[in-house]
Order: C-alpha cells, then sequence, then structure tokens
C-alpha cells in the first residue's frame, strides 16, 4: 500500500523547502487509483479507537436501538457533509490539499482560517485522543503491572488512574513527536500495517461473532444478587467451596465478611440476604440476548451494574463503596454518548486530502469517499447489532472488563484469542496517533504559510530536513492540553466539536454557492442539492448542541473570533470567495427591497451628491465639502462623491481612474464612507446634469446635492464657471432635490477641531419643510459641533404678538424634540410680513408666501419672486400640509390657500428687472441684520432663493447671494426639494 | 379616580363610530397628570392575582435567594423595557393607543402587527388566568362546598379540582363576557375599588408580618415525624386524647389505623415509629425561620412535604397515597417558577396605554411608569423576604393551604384577618379579569382597523353601541381555551410567552432606532441606551427560553407567521418604519463591502446593462431583450435597464417619470428583477455613453452591455441610428466592458415557450476569455433553454494533429465542468490559421492573433484587423495570462508573446480600406459554412469583431456583420470586455 498520511498541500510545500536536488528529480506523475488513493486511506482514518474501547460500552449504556441512532446520526452526518464535499472537491481542479484549501478558495480566508483551525486543533486533539488509548489499551489490558500510582482506597483508584495516564501519555506524546521529527518516512511506511492492524482486528470480531452462535466462549461472570462483582482477588464464584470434603467459606465470601468470622453477622448484609450465580459473559449469538439489550440502562455516576432478570433482595450493604462491585464511572447520557462516539465518523478527509496524487481526482474523491463511509457505517451497524446480540448487558456497560477478569471487552468475543484484538488495536491506535501527529502540524504549516493569520507565521517555517518543527511543537502542546484532561470519554466530544465544525463549514460552503448559482460552480459531481448540504449543517449544529452546548458555543466563538481577526488583518488573497457572492446578492435584495415605496417623510434623512471640482492635476480643489459632508452623515447614511473630468469618454480612461484614486484617497483622509462617481463629458455642465440624474441605483438614491460656491466669479473672464453653478441649481430644483452651499468652505473645521463652545445660527425665513432645523440637529451628533447651541432667529410683523408667538414657536421646538434657544423675533422694519408655521411641500410653500406678501419689499419675495414657477405651482397636484401646530391653524392655512394664486399671480405679473435695486436693498439689509446677530457664530444657516428664471438674472442672482452672505465666516446655504420634513411625530 | 383601563386607540374609535351627537360634544381636554394617568394605572395593571395565591409558594419552593432572583430577573426586564418604552413614546406626539400603536408606527406594519397580536394573546390569556385566580379563590378559600365535582378517590382530587374550575371559569367567562358587552362604563367606574381592594390587601399583609414580630397569628399544624398533614379531619393534633380521664385514641389516630382496632399491628409504620408534634405556621419577623427558608427545596410531583429540622425515622407508610399528608401538586423547578412569576411583572403598558388622556405625555409616561415598576419591584422584593421571615418552610410551600385548614397562606399572615386579603384578592381579581376582558377586544378592534391583517377585518367593526361585538366573542373564545387549561401554572407561561415577545420588539425597536441613528430619533427622554435595550431585549430572549423553550419556539414561531402574513399581504401602510432604515444601512453596508477589491475572475458573471429603445410614444421597442436578458440572469445578479429620453433636463421630468414608469412595467411582465435608470440627453449616442459610465452604484457596476441590432440601418437616411451603434460598441470596448448583440431578437422565445431539443451553437472562432463558453451554460439554467444541446465549432489549420486537438479541447471542457459537443474541426481552405488555447485578456488576445496571423486573409484577423487598437495594447500592461491547458504551452505562448509586436505593428501598417474586398470575402464564406452547419441550430453565438478606427469604415462594418449573420435565425454577437474568464479552477 502506498499511500501516506500527509496531505499533498504540505507535501508541496516539502518539496518546495528542499534543495535544488529535489528539482532535478523529475515529478512523480498522480497515478493512483480510487482504492489506494481514497477508499483505503479514508477507511483507515475513519475506524478508530472508538470501536475498539468504547462501542461495546455504548451498546451497553444506550441499547441497540439508540445506539443505531447514534450510529445513524453520526453516519449520516458525515454522509452528507462527504456529498457536499464531493461537489467542493470536483469544481474545477481539485486544489492539492484537503478541507482547508477546498474552504478556502471557494469561501474565502476568512471562513478558510477559521476551517483550517478548526481541522488542525481536532486532529490535534485526535492526536490527544489516540495517545490516551493506547495508554489505556497498556495499562489495563496489555501490562497492568505498569501502573505508577495505585489507588490508596477506592474512592481514588479513578484519579491513580488519570494520574496514570498522564503521566504515561506525555512520555508516549513525547517519543511520538520524536519520531515524527526524525522519521516522517518510517511512519507513512508503516501505514499499511497499521490498516492491516485494524482489518485483522474487525475480522477477528466477525469471526468471533459467528462463532459464538455454535461455541460462545467461556468468560464466566460472577453476580451477587443481581449485582455484578469485579472478578479479581477471587476464584470460585460462590460463597463456599469443599476444600477436603470440608466446605469452608470461599475467598469471595472472606472480602464480603469480617476476617476470621465467617458468620452471617458480621457478613455484609447484601451478601447475606442474597445468591451468588455465575453467568455466562458472552451466552453468544443464538441465545436472544439481544432482547434484552435492545433498550436503554443509562447510569448515574457509581451505580452498580445490575442485571435485570436476576433476582435481589433489597439489603443496605456496607461493601458498596469498596470497589467489590462493578460500577459506573461516569454518568451517561443518550447525549453524552453522540458525542464519545463521533469521533469514529470523522476522517472523512483523508481521500480529498491527497488528491494531488489522484488519476482522476474528480471520479475518485467522491466515489472512494463514499464508498469508506458506507463500508464503514455497515461495519458500525453491525457492530451494534452483534455486541447487542452476543454479549451479555452488564459486561457490555462493564466499561473496563472488569467483571471478566479485566479482559478488553469486545476481545472477549472476538476469535481466535483476546490478544488478537488487544494487540491490533494498540498497534492501530499508536499509529493513528502517529500519523494525526504527522499531519497536523503540516496542516498548520499551510495555513502558516497562506499568510492569513499573522501571528502564526512562525510556524510556517520548516528545518532544513522539511519537519515544520515550531508546529510539531504547538501541536505537541496542544495535544499534552487534550492528554493532562486524561480521560478518553472527556476529550472526545472536543474534538468532536471541531470536527464538526468543520464539516459544518463545508455543508455550508456547498448550500451558499448552491443557492447563489454562480457561474463558476459547476461541479462534475451532480448528486448534490442544497437541501442536502443544508441538511447537514443542520445536522452538525444540531450534533454540537446534542454532544455539549457548551462545547458548542466555545467553539463555535473560537472560530468566530478566527474569523474575524482574520476579517481584521485584512487578508489579502482574494481567492474569489464565495462570500461576495453573498453579499452581492444580499445588496441587490437590499436595494430592491428599498425601491418598492417613496420614503416616508419620517424618514427623510439627507442621501448626499457631493460634486467635487478637481483641478488640472486633478487634485481635489475643496477637501472640506468632504470634511463637512462626513460631519453631517456623522458615518451614517449615503454619501456619493461626484466629480467631472472634461474630454471625450473614448480616450480618457485613464484620466478618470485616475482622478477617481485622487478621489477615493481623499475620501479616506476625511473618512467618508461612501461611493465615488466620475464621469466624463466634453462640457463639465452636461457631466453635473447627468450626475444629477443618474447616481445611485434603486432605492440608494441621492436627495440632496452639496456644491461648493463659485470663489472668484466676478474677477473671472470666463463667465462658465457660475453658470456652471447656477444651472445646477436649476437642476436639483428639476429633479425636486434638496441643495446645500457652504460658503468659505475653507474656513470650516476640520475633523480634528473641537468648538467648545458657540452657536449654530439658523436664520429661518422661508418657512420650509424644516431642513433648517434638522442640520443643525444631524450636525450635533458629530463631536465637531457638538457642544454648539442651536439660535433660531425668525421673522415677524410689526404688530403679530410676538409674545404668543415665541411661546407657540417654543412649543413647537419642543414637541420637535429639538433644543435650541429661540432668539427674540426681529422686527422687520415696516413690512406686513408674516411667519408662517407650516411644514409644507414647497409648492405649497409658494402658495402661501405669495398669497402673504403684502408689501413688496417683504423679505419673503426674496424666497418667492427668484422662483418664477408659477405653471409648475398650478399644475401640481396641491400636496397635503404635513404639519401644523394645531389642527386650527392648518384649516385657515387651508382655506387661505385657495385665494392664493389670484395673489400669486398678480406679483408675478412684475418683470424680474423692476424689483432689482430694491431686492439689493432687501439683500444689503438682511445682511447687515444677520452679520450684527450672528457675526460670532461658528455657522449661519440662512436660505437659498431660487435662481431666476430668465438667464438674463443669473449675474444680478449671484451679486444678490455674495451680498446676502457677506461678512459672515461660514455660512450654509440650504434650499429645500419640497420633500423633506420634520415632524413632531415620531 | 377617574382612569379607565381602555386604550385611548380604542376610545378614539368608539367616538367615532358614535353618531353626531358626540361630534357636537367639546372634546375632553387632555388633563390627566402623571399620578392619576400613569402612576396608578400601571400599579393596578402590574398587581396581580400572582401576589396572592403563588408568591408564597414562590418563596417556599425556590427559598429566598432565588425568589429574589426571580423577581430581580422579570422586574429588571420590565424595567429596561420601559425605559425603551419611554424612548419611544416620547418621540415626537405620542400616538394614541398603546404598544401596538408605538411600535407599528415606528417598526412598521410588520412588526406593529406581529406585536400587537402578541399583546392581544397575552391580555387575552391574561383574562383567563385571573378567572381562573377568582374561581381558585373562591372554590378554595371562600366557598369550597360550591365544589361539583368531588374527587372519588385521593388520586382523582386534581382533576376533579380542575373540572370544578372548567365548569366555574366557563360560568364566569360567560358573566363577565356579557358584563363587558352591556357595561363598559361600570367596569371602568369600579376600576378604583378595585385598585383600593390590591392596596388594603398589600397593606394588610404588611400590617400581618409586621405584627408577628410581636404577636404571631396562631395557626398551629400538624406534622406526623417530619411530614406535614392535612388538617383536614381531626381537631386535635396527638395520637391519643384525653376525654373524661380516659385516653383514647385521637380522631388522627382513627385515620391512620384500621377502624376499631387502635393496636399498633393495625395502624401505618410510619404513623408507628413516629411522634406527632404541631408548630407555629407564622413563627413571626423575630423567629429566625429567614434561615431555613433561604435555601430552595424544589420537589418532584407528590413528594410530601417534610420539615428539615424534624426527627423523623424512615418507613414505608401505606398511608402515602391517601391524602393524609401535604404533597406538591405540580414538580417544581426554578425555570418553572420564572413563567408562573412573571405575569406580575406585566402591565407596565398601562401608562403609555393611555397617552391620549395625559396633560404632558412625554413627561408623564416615563416618570409614572418607571416609579410603578419601581414601586411593584421593591413591594415584590419586600414581599419575599417578609414571606421568607415569617412563615414556617412547610407552610410557604403548601400551595392551597392544606396544613392550616385550607386557609389562603398569604392570609394567614394578614392583619386583621385572613377574610381582608381572601376578599380583597377576589375582588382585585375579579376586577382585573373584566378589565382584561375590556381590553383585549378593544386592541384587536384597533389592529382589525388598521387593516393590516385583511382576515381580521370583521373584528374591526361594533355594534351601534360602540361595543366590538365580534372581537369580543373571539376573545372570549381564546379566554375559554386557557379556562379549559383549568391550571393557573399552566396558563401563568403561556402569557408569559406573548408579553416576553411583545417586550422583546419594544426594545428591538428602540435598539434599532438607537443604532440607526435616524434623524427623526429624537426622544425627549434621555435615558435610554442602545445597550439598556439590547440588554432588555436579550433578557427578554433569555426569559422566554428559561421559563420553557418550546412555549418560547411556539410563539416566536406564531409572530413570525403573522409578521409573514402581513409582509406578503403587503401592507400598503406607509408608516416609515425604522426597518426601512436598517435595509438602506445592510444595502450601504453591502456595496461598500462590495467595493473593496475588483472581483476575482472566478467570480465573473455578467452585470447586465441593457440599453433599450423606446418609441415616441414610450413604449419598449424591442421587449425581447428584457426577456433575454432574463433567461440569462435566471433570476439572479445585477441587472439594470437604461434607456435614454432626448429632451432638455429641465423640462422632462415628467416624461422621463413616464418611461420609467413603462418601463418598470415591462420589467415587471418579463420578470426582470433589476432597476431601472432613465437619463435625458440632448442626443442620445450622449445619453448612452453616460449610462455606460455612470450606472450602477460602488461594487453593484454592470460589467456586460446588451443592446439591439439597429435594424432597417440600410433603409434609414439618417444615420444616426448606427452611429449610435458603433460608437456605443466602442464605448463599451473603451470602458473595458463585454457586449452582447442580439440579432433578430423578436425571433427569441419568451419565457412560455420551451425548447425541448436543439443545439445552442458556439463559433469559436476569437479563443477568448471564455465568455462564448459561459454564455450557453449560463442560458441552459433557465428552463427555456434547459433541454438544449450545446456544441462548439472551432477553426483548425489544414496542417494541424486534428485527433490531438479535439482530444485537449474536450479534456480542457471536461475541466472546465461544460457539456458539450466538439463538432470535427472544420477546415479553413488554405490558410494557415490556427487555434490558441490561451484564455487571455482582451489585449493579450489581439497581441497572440496578430503573432500567430500568417496569411491575411486568415479568419482570426476578422477579430485584430478591426480593432486598430495598437497604441492602447502597447501603453497597457501586460496583464497575466489567467489559464492555459498546460503550465509548458503558457510558457510557450509567453515566449511567443514577446516578439508579437514587431508582427502585429506590420499587419497594422495596411490600411484598411485595402483589404475590404477580402474581409466580405470571408465573411461571405464564414457565413455559408455557419450556415451550413447551424441552420437548425436554436441559438448561434458568434464573436463580434470589433468596429474599425476609422470612422470611415463604419458602413463597411455594419455590411460585414449584416453578411456574417445572414441567414441565421438567432445570433447572439458578443465580444469580450478582456475580464471575463471561465476557469478550469473551481
Amino acid at each position: 500500500v502506498s499511500y501516506t498520511n500527509i496531505t499533498q498541500g504540505a507535501k508541496e510545500h516539502e518539496e518546495e523547502e528542499s534543495a535544488e536536488a529535489s528539482r532535478r528529480k523529475t515529478p512523480k506523475s498522480p497515478n493512483m487509483g480510487t482504492l489506494m488513493g481514497v477508499y483505503l486511506p479514508c477507511l483507515q482514518n475513519i475506524f478508530g479507537v472508538i470501536l475498539f474501547l468504547r462501542l461495546t460500552w455504548i451498546v451497553g449504556m444506550a441499547g441497540i436501538m439508540q445506539s443505531l441512532l447514534i450510529v445513524l446520526m453520526c453516519c449520516s452526518c458525515t454522509m452528507l457533509t462527504a456529498i457536499s464535499m464531493s461537489a467542493i472537491a470536483t469544481n474545477g481542479v481539485v486544489p492539492a490539499g484537503g478541507a482547508y484549501f477546498m474552504i478556502s478558495r471557494s469561501l474565502g480566508p476568512e471562513f478558510g482560517g477559521a476551517v483550517g483551525l478548526c481541522f488542525y486543533l481536532g486532529t490535534t486533539f485526535a492526536s490527544a485522543m489516540y495517545i490516551l488509548g493506547a495508554i489505556e489499551i497498556f495499562l489495563k489490558y496489555l501490562v497492568p503491572q505498569a501502573a505508577i500510582f495505585h489507588a490508596t482506597d477506592t474512592l481514588g483508584s479513578d484519579s491513580a488512574m488519570l494520574n496514570n495516564m498522564r503521566v504515561y501519555g506525555s512520555i508516549c506524546l513525547s517519543l511520538m513527536a520524536v519520531v515524527v521529527f526524525v522519521g516522517v518516512k518510517y511512519v507513512n511506511k508503516l501505514a499499511s500495517l497499521f490498516l492491516a492492524c485494524v482489518i485483522i482486528s474487525i475480522v477477528s470480531i466477525y469471526a468471533g461473532a459467528f462463532k459464538s452462535l455454535t461455541h460462545p466462549p467461556e468468560f464466566p461472570i460472577c453476580m451477587l444478587g443481581n449485582r455484578t462483582l469485579v472478578r479479581d482477588g477471587f476464584d470460585v464464584c460462590a460463597k463456599t467451596v469443599i476444600k477436603g470434603n470440608v466446605t469452608v467459606p470461599s475467598q469471595l465470601s472472606e472480602s464480603f465478611c469480617l476476617p476470621g468470622n465467617m458468620s452471617s453477622a458480621h457478613c455484609d448484609d447484601y451478601f447475606n440476604q442474597n445468591n451468588v450465580t455465575e453467568i455466562q459473559s458472552i451466552p453468544g449469538l443464538g441465545s436472544g440476548i439481544i432482547r434484552e439489550n435492545m433498550w436503554s440502562d443509562y447510569q448515574r455516576k457509581g451505580e452498580i451494574l445490575e442485571k435485570a432478570g436476576l433476582q435481589s433482595t433489597d439489603a443496605h450493604g456496607a461493601m458498596e463503596n469498596f470497589g467489590m462491585y462493578v460500577s459506573a464511572d461516569i454518568a451517561t447520557s443518550f447525549t453524552l454518548l453522540v458525542g464519545i462516539f463521533f469521533p469514529s465518523a470523522t476522517g472523512i478527509m483523508a481521500g480529498s486530502n491527497r488528491s494531488g496524487d489522484l488519476r482522476d481526482a474528480q471520479k475518485s474523491i467522491p466515489v472512494g469517499t463514499i464508498l469508506a463511509i458506507t463500508t464503514t457505517s455497515l461495519v458500525y451497524f453491525s457492530s451494534v447489532v452483534l455486541f447487542g446480540s452476543c454479549i451479555e448487558g452488564v459486561v457490555l456497560r462493564d466499561k473496563f472488563g472488569d467483571a471478566v477478569r479485566k479482559n478488553l471487552v469486545v476481545g472477549t468475543l472476538s476469535w481466535p484469542s483476546p490478544w488478537v484484538i488487544v494487540i491490533g488495536s494498540f498497534f492501530s491506535t499508536v499509529g493513528a496517533g502517529l500519523q494525526s501527529l504527522t499531519g497536523a502540524p503540516r496542516l498548520l504549516q499551510a495555513i502558516a504559510k497562506d499568510n492569513i493569520i499573522p501571528f502564526l507565521r512562525v510556524f510556517g517555517h520548516g528545518k532544513t530536513n522539511g519537519e515544520p518543527t515550531w508546529a510539531l511543537l504547538l501541536t505537541g502542546l496542544i495535544a499534552e492540553l487534550g492528554i493532562l484532561i486524561a480521560s478518553l470519554d472527556m476529550v472526545a466530544p472536543i474534538l468532536s466539536m471541531f470536527f464538526l465544525m468543520c464539516y459544518l463549514f463545508v455543508n455550508l460552503a456547498c448550500a451558499v454557492q448552491t443557492l447563489l448559482r454562480t457561474p463558476n460552480w459547476r461541479p462534475r459531481f451532480k448528486y448534490y442539492h442544497w437541501a442536502l448540504s443544508f441538511l447537514g449543517m443542520s445536522m452538525c449544529l444540531a450534533l454540537m448542541f446534542i454532544s455539549s452546548w457548551y462545547y458548542a458555543l466555545v467553539a463555535m466563538v473560537i472560530a468566530g473570533m478566527i474569523y474575524k481577526y482574520i476579517e481584521y488583518q485584512g487578508a489579502e488573497k482574494e481567492w474569489g470567495d464565495g462570500i461576495r457572492g453573498l453579499s452581492l446578492s444580499a445588496a441587490r435584495y437590499a436595494l430592491l427591497r428599498l425601491e418598492v415605496g417613496p420614503p416616508h417623510t419620517k424618514n427623510w434623512r439627507p442621501q448626499l451628491l457631493v460634486l467635487l471640482k478637481l483641478d488640472e492635476d486633478l487634485h481635489v480643489k475643496y477637501p472640506r465639502l468632504l470634511t463637512f459632508a462626513s460631519q453631517l452623515k456623522a458615518g451614517k447614511g449615503l454619501t456619493i462623491v461626484g466629480s467631472v473630468v472634461q474630454g471625450n469618454f473614448l480616450d480618457s480612461y485613464g484620466e478618470m481612474q485616475a482622478a477617481e484614486q485622487a478621489i477615493k484617497n481623499m475620501m479616506e483622509i476625511e473618512r467618508v464612507k461612501g461611493f465615488c462617481q466620475i464621469v466624463v463629458a466634453s462640457k463639465v455642465r452636461e457631466g453635473i446634469v447627468h450626475l444629477i440624474q443618474s447616481c445611485g441605483l434603486g432605492g440608494m438614491k441621492h436627495n440632496t446635492v452639496m456644491m461648493g460656491w463659485p470663489y472668484g466669479w466676478r474677477q473671472s473672464e470666463d463667465p462658465r464657471a457660475w453658470k456652471t453653478f447656477i444651472n445646477t441649481v436649476r437642476c436639483t430644483t428639476a429633479a425636486h432635490l434638496a441643495l446645500m452651499v457652504p460658503k468659505n468652505v475653507s474656513f470650516y473645521p476640520s475633523n480634528h477641531e473641537r468648538f467648545t463652545d458657540g452657536n449654530i445660527d439658523v436664520w429661518w425665513i422661508v418657512h420650509d419643510g424644516g431642513m433648517l432645523m434638522l442640520l443643525p440637529f444631524l450636525l450635533k451628533l458629530h463631536k465637531v459641533w457638538k457642544k454648539c447651541q442651536m439660535r433660531i432667529f425668525t421673522v415677524a410683523q410689526m404688530d403679530d404678538n410676538s409674545i404668543q408667538m415665541k411661546k407657540d414657536l417654543a412649543m413647537f421646538l419642543y414637541q420637535l424634540r429639538i433644543e435650541a434657544e429661540i432668539v427674540r423675533m426681529y422686527y422687520w422694519y415696516n413690512s406686513n410680513l408674516t411667519y408662517i408655521y407650516i411644514q409644507a411641500s414647497l409648492y405649497s410653500q409658494w402658495h402661501l408666501q405669495a398669497q402673504l406678501v403684502k408689501d413688496r419689499h417683504s423679505l419673503v419675495r426674496m424666497g418667492s419672486l427668484y422662483s418664477d414657477e408659477e405653471e409648475e405651482v398650478v399644475e401640481a397636484p396641491p400636496e397635503k400640509v404635513q404639519m401644523t401646530w394645531t389642527r386650527e391653524k392648518c384649516e385657515a392655512e387651508r382655506r387661505n390657500r385657495n385665494n392664493a394664486p389670484e395673489n400669486f399671480r398678480e406679483l408675478m405679473s412684475l418683470k424680474p428687472d423692476q424689483s432689482n435695486v430694491r431686492r439689493m436693498h432687501t439683500a444689503v439689509k438682511l445682511n447687515e441684520v444677520i452679520v450684527n446677530r450672528s457675526h460670532d457664530a461658528r455657522l449661519v444657516l440662512l436660505n437659498m432663493p431660487g435662481p431666476p428664471r430668465n438667464t438674463d438674472g443669473d449675474e444680478n442672482y449671484m451679486e444678490f447671494l455674495e451680498v446676502l452672505t457677506e461678512g459672515l465666516e461660514r455660512v450654509l446655504l440650504v434650499r429645500g426639494g419640497g420633500r423633506e420634513v420634520i415632524t413632531i411625530y415620531s
């Protein structure tokens, strides 16, 4: 048999490491068939120590039916995993290396690393389990005299045994590590010998079982009442023996009675009242013992093994704690047994691990693995039935064969001799331990060499002889942990967990890829289905939680931590992970979901499109725009950064990419999380229009545009700069988007500054949807603006009841839950301007303002005169007024609205240029007031009037804005889009 | 006290229903303060029957420490929920109505409906619990004689009691329903009376407890050995009594011995061997009994209550099952007690339910609710300690007070008389039942009126008197279910589940909104934190699973089903749900995650941008393009449908929206799940360039453009149609996108057709990245094309080893895992064209082809000559060759590549027009061959040559394509973008 247990991936690493000499060697052509390459290695890996040391005990405790259930659960779990694994393994040229390579290359480095380490830990603990098993065979059945620690009393016998295990286990581990370090080749040579041992042992069990049909072997057990006696220290199973015609008390009686005095008064109560009987430990296949072993008989710790059929008089004997009876050494339950049995089903990866050696991996791996699992499952099923139908229940439940003169229980059944199994299982267990100890460091080395887990880097190095020394050392240390636990029954569930985690991920990988229908998911193995993988995944999860929910949680936390660590370290490996496909699907689903309806006004939040200007060297001209955007978003919501490159698209691909990179770098610096969109257009203005139209996708559309002020437009001879600005303002209006123009953006605070005091002043002149109220609130969520106070300035008529107004506004703000200082109403000279409490859409706003304006000098015209949107106003369906302070006011306003248009039209009949001088006067006056009150404010928010309809007035408009904001350090001009609303409702 | 138990929302409905009369009434101004409006109603709702009927028993079983833990868990859970609720309730004007309104308006109808129904079911079962409690008080303590069923033997006493409960419970429920139906007003009037009962009862407990410090009440209990005797049927607690100077056996002895024979031989064994003692049931506060009651003493079912301190001789008496001893009626455990106690902590929503009546709801709700919870928690804590330190353990554990002459246990402690508590608790319980029965139908009515759960619609109607008759009927039926369960201890965990579900969602709503930082989340109540809400959520979940994991699962499944049902019904309510914010965050996160790196070639899949043409009426011209796109995607991956509207953006908003609607409708019809993007541009060509540039967002970008063929370009006099076509082809090339042009798209199959046979023929002429191989594979995933066979035609040189070639290709396809028939190489006349095995980027493709072309008549020129991209080829960094069949071939090709440019340049020096005639000849020849071989194919896939660089050749290029595809029914012209690759690796 010419296979080895080293994964091919690890081998490759070794080969790489070995010097030139090996390079000159022609690589062996892969030429193994299914039998040698997959079937037999799988077989050897699956069969393990549990079959020999614990299966009889499991059958005894759980009964045949529940044992079959345990075997069925474990084997169907591995079978389903094998199916998923076959699909993954046949999806393309199989990468050399086992589960780790398969998962990491198909689900990405994070999952791969987590699974790889789980598999590594599982294999490491498996080596500990094998060593413990070997020592158990050695100390219990081969050379019991070798024990170092001896129990001083019966209670201490357990701990003495555990200490023996620890000492011998550690010695054995060290020896094995040395063997692995020195001579891997010899270990691999012996693989076939180990396999032979296993097969011979199993055959001898079958032989023994069938022989028992006619000639059951002679292993009498001695019962006192219905209690099983430890067959130790007495020969004859009777109360008295006839010694030279005299009936004298037997050795048995002597141990139950006070020495020297054999009268019943000085003997144990239970001994007195019950008879001693001798029964056969192996009644044989034909005896019908199967009926007694059919159902479970779980025990509490220390419970004495009793045979149900025998008569027993209940009496309270004193000898119960004295080691005379065979008792259960641990409490058993179905769940515990699942955890102990599961390691017998692992090892299914052995075939895929040597994919590199196979002639036709895509055929051999599925066929060989599934055949091997079928074979082993059949052996387990038949063994369970045979054990149950050949062996007496109390013997089955007797874990260490105390009742049968400390023979291995399964050994008593075997033919020709118990020694076949004892020696066979010893060697196979030692071999399995050696192989685990060989495989685990190489797996660790392979993971370390992938460099996805930086702190493992040291384990990637090997010595000149190719041995991964450090990895071996770590493996030894972890295995030593397992050995210090010392109990096979405690270690088995631990390794079950890690293997189950690994299998879970294999199933997950298959299910995810099938469901996502990635185009590269085309496994040659056709008999997979996502439902099977999903079932397998559920079974893995179920088995984990069944066998031990806290271990399961710990294993999952470990796997999760590894995952997060690798993600945090930012594994650069781009292995084309399936998770990316998952993200894609998730993003698509989320976007489609968002698109269902327009967002409710309650949910309105600014989704920014920031229009950046780039200079000739493709540097961002005003990076503070980005800073301000990041402060406004405080890390939440959508931000798209758009820019236009002037040129012809067919020639400007490179320039476009450079610009994108520049902007992305700047976004990184300013900590803006969002997307970048560059457009090449022959005219900047055109590019901006297209950006405003087509940025975003589905429900992720911008609703607010942020752009810089065209500084120096007065000096520039080229009118394009401010023409583009005004055009953009018009576009945002046409697209119903809100607009923000931070002026003097270079004076805006960086993300490192902190305002410890000062005000954010809102000049609430046009009482629109409330965006002016919302923006300071959002800004104050960011730490730069946190300490600022918000002040609201509003404008009143001379004859208004200002006290009541202020009270009303305060109440309104209270209900809005926005904390702001309301500054005493500012009285506008002799205007009869009034303030409007309504939160209306843009349209109704114009209506109302138009209706309310009586004096043409009034301030509100600033907003209304420039907009010139009368047609749209008339055409637009009257949108519902969203909120008023009270119901009455709302109704009053609604009534007013009906007679609005006439006034409005009258107003509009004025030629725009007629009022230019007056308007400018208004701007100067208002600016005076604002500078007077807000000169020391950290930020001043102002309504931005709409641009004139005729392009003739453009220059005046720009001048108007300049005059309005003159002398203020930081101004944010805001223009609502008609949809943004702040409500008093939640 | 002028509060009612009806939610304000339900009230509003009532008011609406009542006729004009009520409309004329001026609405009562909300004027309740914190005390009357929130604190007292909460107090009354929280205190309940459990305090009187079960708390002593809980203290007895769980011990003081664990009882405190239970109280702490339940109360901290409700306290955390109250904090979350306060935040939600103070976020804006509080909507009238309770938890249902709050949740549905902040998390959306799905969650709202699920929570509302959970709350409804909880309230309904609460009414059942109150009725059962009232009946228990009535039958056990008030009028025991009223029992209808009597136990025939002791074993049957439980079931007799249950049957009594069922009968009386049903009667009581009917009566209450009638009362509710007839006179809600009276019920509400009595609310203050019920509260008074509760408060008096609690005060009497405290009074009794403190009185016990000096004068403990006299309630002797009789013990036999350490067992507690049922104080029933005997007066004197002694074995003998002295009757007229003669010592005669007491009544007690008579019941333990055979009648008439009082000698010890005929008496019960245990009775003989143990003494009878009498101890005080209430040793009082100062007795130190607290030490005995400190720790838990859980019982199995039927276990006899024993006092630990008393002496007892163990003997097996015959009377154990004869009702002489007080025994546990159910098995108890910590988890069970949690479920039973929890209803005592519910009721915290009572305050927020009457938000409409409050003067300042934003202040009163948090303060009142939290104060009420604090008060009740303190009462519970102190009660636990007082009970534990005043009452004897066996009495505490005695659920029905059997040992104290069937007195209510807590009654024995109270002062001045047990009757205070018995009567007080009876009335308060009846009152609570009435109120639950009043509140539940109104809640159901409110949910039904929201019309989010269609099948509940009938319950929205009320009768003329405002009573929700049908809802009351349903509530009665569900409550009857609870009453048929008959045991308070079984019903309590059920309602716990529903309330916990409700609280869980309240916490979830608060946590989600806090974490999402939605701008409209500005609660006035500041002392919330997402971590607290999260903790509360976890506690709810933990309590659910602690008290009963299967009930928990059932409750969650019910809630989940309601959620899914409402979602499925497509609730139209747009309440601005927080879940939308969650989708937004999820989409943004997923998109940002996708953007991290370019996708791995392995993950490449077509992400389509379908360019649709609209006619003048804005109808889709070739809807089959969409059909084909949907077939190609088979429901997965990204599809963006783009179209251009010609015009000026400032004027075309309406047209744009109409076009979008038209396309969306068509997408719906053709079942294309994707996004739609309309662009208004002055020229169509410009619009298309911008679409190609700026569609998609972040990682969701298209990589393939699909467009129609400009049919009738030859007839049309306007050259724009085909100029636009060629320009788009050039753009896709510049943007490195793949291009697909289905020709004769109207003949393509609809989604309803099924091809049962036939071929998809691939003419693999330019051996590019493998897109030609991938597309048929993807198409075959759709059911229309499933049954088609894929055939690959490729071209070879005359002198090639065609057998070997075919074998190689077959092997290649095997490793690709694509099933296709390879058609015998087609020998191109005397060309020395060769085929290339490489899967290279577009650039390297051109390189290689140029290098390999020796004869200028060869076919490959079709690809290379037209492309004319030499500069870009030279500039572009040599991209890595992605895959070759074997390593050697790859290296050979790489070597070849190095001397490619020279040949290429030589080739390119030819003027394009020189070879026009020859090229056309090539096209005719090739077309002949294709038609000959593939005339009956279902679909023919062809490489599309690149357009000429000089626009002069455009017309020739179009002609060339026409000739090439002439006579074929369905042709798909494919042009790779250089990134799409099919790999043999997984």
